[in-house]
C-alpha cells in the first residue's frame, strides 16, 4: 500500500476509540513497543493504540480500512523476526493487544479455556493449573509472550514433541478482519468439518490476515508421573540412537527430547545466574529427556532407569543424571532455558531457527560446522533445540577477537549458506519463529513461485487494501 | 460458473491426455463413478478421466481452466454428502484419482510415508504395517476410500481420539491448482513456519480449492500393548463418567471410546453376518473402550481391569467384557464397524453426522429423542459414534410401518430440527463427513456471513473461474 503520513486529526479519531490514556503518542511511552529485545529491529509510529475490548479493535480496523492506514498488531513484543515492529517512517500504527486480558471461560470437564489475546503464556499456564489441568505451550519468553502473538506466529517451544505447536493446541478463534468485521469462530469442538480451515490459516499468518482477539485453547490432564534426566553423549549420532530407543520404549510418554552442544552449556554457566552443571566432567553433546504420563496406572520410573542403564552399558551414552526431586528437575530445565539469553554475554550472534527431517540432524550439524568455518573462520556454533521435532536453533557466536559489528555484517552471508544446506536436506528456514521482516526476502528464494502466488492471492482476498502488517511475511 | 455443454472435440482433447482407455464415455463404464453407494446422489458426465500421473492431472486442469470446464475430483466414491458426484446435466467432467497408486517413499526411521492420492486407506495401513509402524486413519469404508478423498474431506474415523483426524496425520501435500500449476508441498518436517498454512486449507476443502495428488503422511509406533473391552451402561451419563475416569487413569493411553445405543447393536446382529453379541443380556447403551501404548515399559492390562472392576463395584456400569484374545478384539471392532451398513436392512434412515462439546452428549441425546418424536412419531433413533470426540452419527430409522419414500421426504424437516438443537448446544452440523452437496444450503443458515465471505474470498482467489467442484461446499 501507499506510504503516507497520518494526519493529527486522524490520530485523534483513533485515540477517541481507546481513550487518550490508551493512545500513546509520546516517545517515552512508546519505547517498549518500538524496539525488539535484541535491538535488531526498531521502528517509529505516530501512536500506539491499546484497545480494551474486541469491539474497540473492530472499530480501529474499521477506521483504518476506511482511511487506508497500516496497522501493526503486537502482543508481548517477544517475536524474533521483527514481525511486531512498525516501519521506521511513522506511517504505521501499532495495535497492542496487551489489555485484552480476560479469561472468558474455563471448562475443566470439557478440557478447554477461552482466553483473550493479551493473556501471557505464563498466565494461561497458571489458569490451567488452577483447575488441575495443563496448557502445555511453553517457551523461554512465556512470562511476556501473549496468546495472541503466540498464535499469530504459531509458536512452538519445548512441549511440541508431545502436544504439538500453537496450531495443534487451538480449537477456535475470535479475530477482527482487515475491514473491521469480527469473525466469531470460538468453537470448542474436537471435530468440525464445516468448510475451509480458517482457524489454521489465521494461526501463523503473523497478523497479515486478521487480528486474533481471543482463542479457545485445549487443556490436558496434569501428568501423574514425570521423570527428567540429562544425558551426555560423544556424538549427535549417539543422541539419535537414544531418541529412537526412547520412542520405542516409552511411546507417547516421551514428552521432551531437548538437545545442546557443550558450548551452549558453557555460556549458560558463565553468563547466567542460578545455573548448575549436572556433571563434574565436560562432554561434547547433551540431551534433556523427559518422560511423563497422564495416567495413574503406569510406571514411568520403570522405563527411564532401565533405558539409560542399558544405553550406558552399551557405551551409547557417556553419562546420565536423573532428577531425584522436583527441584532438581527444575534445575535441569533452568539450564535448558538459559541458552538463548546466555549467548548475549559471549558477543554477537547470528541466529537460525531451522528444521530438518529428524534423521538428518547429525548430517546437518557436521556439514553446518564446515559452512560456518568457510564463511567466518573462528566463529563458534552454539547449536541447541528441539531434537525430537528436527528443530535446531543453529546460532553462531562471533570469534572471540572479532569486532561485533563487523561480525554481524556477515549475517546474510552466513544465513544464506546455512539456508542452502537446510534446503538441500529438505528442511525449513523457519521452524518456529516465523518470517516477519527478517526472512521476508529470503523466503522468496526458497519458496516456489506457485506457493508464493497462493499466499499472495489469499492475502489479497482477505486484506485487499494491504493494511494488516504490511511488508511482513510477503 | 456458466453451465455449458462440452463439445465432442473438447472431450477428445481431454481423452488424449489420459489415453482412450482411461477416458470413460460409455454409460456402462461410468456407472461406478456417478452413483453414491446409498443412491442418494446420482449425476451424469460426458467423460470420466482416469489420469495416471500428477503431470496428467496438471494437463487436464490446464485445459479445463483454459476452456472453463468444471471438474469434479473423485477418490474411492465413499463420501456421504455427495461431494464426489457431478451434476446431472452432463456439464461436469469427473476426474478419478484412482490410478495414482504409487507409494513414493517410506521413511521408517523418520516416521513418514509419501503416497499418491489413489492409494486406499487399507493399502496405506498395510504399507505402514509392513515396516512395523501404523498409519492410524481408520474408518468403515477404508477398503475403498482413498487417501486423496480422505484428505480432501479431512476424514475422521475411530482413531481420532488418540491420533487426530486426516489433517493431523498429514505433513505435506502435492496438489494441482485450478489453473493446472502443481504445488509441490510434500514436506516431511514436523515443524515449518514459513508462511500461510496452505496444507490445512486444502485439506478439508472437498476438491474446491485444488486437487490433491499425493501426501506425506505420519507413521506411528505400533502399540506394544492393546486392551479392548465392551462395556454396558444404563445411561449416557454413566458412560460420560467412565470416560472421565478412563481419561484420568489411562491418560494418553486411552485410544478409543466408541459409543452406541442398543438399537444399533440390534440391527447389526439382525442384518449383518459374522457379528456377535458380547453379552447374554440386553442393555440400553454400550461403549467399546480401547487402551493402547507404544511403549514396552508400561502395563496397560493393569489399568483396564481395575478401572472396570471398580466402576462395576460402584454400580457405574452394568456389565463389561474384556477381549481375551486378538480375535475377540477383532470381533468387538467388527460389531462396532457394522452399525452404518446394518441400518440399510431396517428401512429408510435419515443421517446426521454431528458433534457437540463432549460434556453435552447426554443432554443432546435426551433432547434429540424428543425432537425426533415431534417430527415423526415412531421413528427410531440409532445413535452411535465417537463419544470421546463429541461426534455422534445420529441416524434415525423410519417407523416400522411407514413407507420408505414418505419417511425420507421428511429428511430436511428432521435435519433442520436436529441441527437447531446441535447449534443451540454449540455443536457442528458436520463433524467429519463434510458439506458437499448435502449440507451446502444448510451451511448458509448456520455459518455467519463473515465466515462465508472469508470462504468465498478464498475460493475466488484460488479458483477464479470456479471450475473446481462447483456447487459443492459454497
Amino acid at each position: 500500500m501507499r506510504k503516507k503520513a497520518i494526519s493529527q486529526s486522524l490520530i485523534g479519531r483513533f485515540a477517541d476509540i481507546v481513550g487518550e490514556v490508551n493512545a500513546l503518542t509520546r516517545a517515552e511511552d512508546q519505547i517498549g513497543f518500538l524496539r525488539e529485545w535484541r535491538d535488531r529491529y526498531t521502528g517509529a509510529t505516530p501512536v500506539v493504540l491499546r484497545p480494551g475490548s474486541t469491539d474497540e479493535v473492530a472499530r480501529i480496523l474499521t477506521l483504518a480500512h476506511a482511511e487506508s492506514v497500516a496497522i501493526v498488531p503486537q502482543g508481548g513484543n517477544t517475536g524474533l523476526v521483527g514481525g511486531q515492529i512498525p516501519s521506521d517512517d511513522s506511517t504505521e500504527i501499532v495495535l497492542s493487544l496487551g489489555r485484552l486480558k480476560t479469561v472468558r471461560n474455563v471448562d475443566t470437564a470439557g478440557g478447554t479455556m477461552i482466553v483473550e489475546a493479551g493473556v501471557t503464556l505464563a498466565e494461561a499456564q497458571t489458569t490451567a493449573k488452577s483447575v488441575g489441568r495443563i496448557f502445555p505451550l511453553s517457551l523461554a519468553s512465556e512470562g511476556s509472550a501473549q496468546i495472541g502473538g503466540a498464535l499469530a506466529t504459531n509458536a512452538g517451544g519445548t512441549a511440541v514433541l508431545a502436544y504439538g505447536n500453537a496450531r495443534s493446541l487451538t480449537l477456535g478463534l475470535e479475530a477482527v478482519l482487515a475491514d473491521g468485521r469480527v469473525w466469531h469462530g470460538l468453537r470448542r469442538l474436537k471435530k468440525d468439518n464445516t468448510g475451509y480451515d480458517l482457524r489454521d490459516l489465521l494461526i501463523g499468518s503473523e497478523g497479515t490476515l486478521g487480528v486474533i482477539t481471543a482463542a479457545c485453547l485445549k487443556l490436558f490432564p496434569m501428568p501423574a508421573e514425570r521423570e527428567t534426566a540429562i544425558v551426555a553423549f560423544e556424538t549427535p549420532e549417539a543422541a539419535m540412537k537414544l531418541f529412537r530407543r526412547a520412542e520405542a520404549e516409552a511411546g507417547q510418554s516421551l514428552t521432551a527430547f531437548e538437545f545442546w552442544a557443550h558450548r551452549a552449556q558453557e555460556f549458560a554457566l558463565k553468563y547466567m545466574p542460578n545455573v548448575r552443571d549436572p556433571f563434574t566432567d565436560d562432554y561434547p553433546w547433551y540431551v534433556l529427556i523427559e518422560l511423563s504420563h497422564g495416567g495413574k496406572g503406569t510406571r514411568i520410573a520403570n522405563t527411564i532407569e532401565p533405558l539409560l542403564t542399558s544405553a550406558h552399558g552399551q557405551g551409547l551414552i557417556r553419562d546420565a543424571a536423573i532428577a531425584r526431586s522436583l527441584r532438581q528437575a527444575e534445575d535441569f530445565w533452568r539450564l535448558r532455558d538459559a541458552f538463548s539469553e546466555a549467548q548475549k554475554g559471549a558477543g554477537g550472534s547470528i541466529k537460525h531457527d531451522i528444521s530438518v527431517p529428524v534423521a538428518r540432524i547429525p548430517e546437518f550439524l557436521q556439514r553446518a560446522e564446515k559452512v560456518v568455518e568457510r564463511v567466518c573462520p573462528g566463529a563458534r556454533p552454539v547449536p541447541f533445540g528441539h531434537f525430537g521435532d528436527g528443530n535446531l536453533h543453529y546460532n553462531v557466536t562471533q570469534p572471540e577477537s572479532m569486532d561485533r559489528a563487523q561480525y554481524l555484517a556477515l549475517w546474510d552471508q552466513m544465513s544464506d549458506a546455512i539456508f542452502e544446506l537446510v534446503t538441500e536436506l529438505g528442511g525449513s528456514i523457519s521452524a518456529e519463529h516465523g518470517i516477519g521482516l527478517m526472512k521476508r526476502d529470503v523466503l522468496k528464494r526458497y519458496k516456489s513461485e506457485v506457493e508464493l502466488d497462493m499466499m499472495r492471492a489469499i492475502k489479497k482476498a482477505l486484506d485487499p487494501k494491504g493494511i494488516l502488517n504490511p511488508g511482513k511475511v510477503l
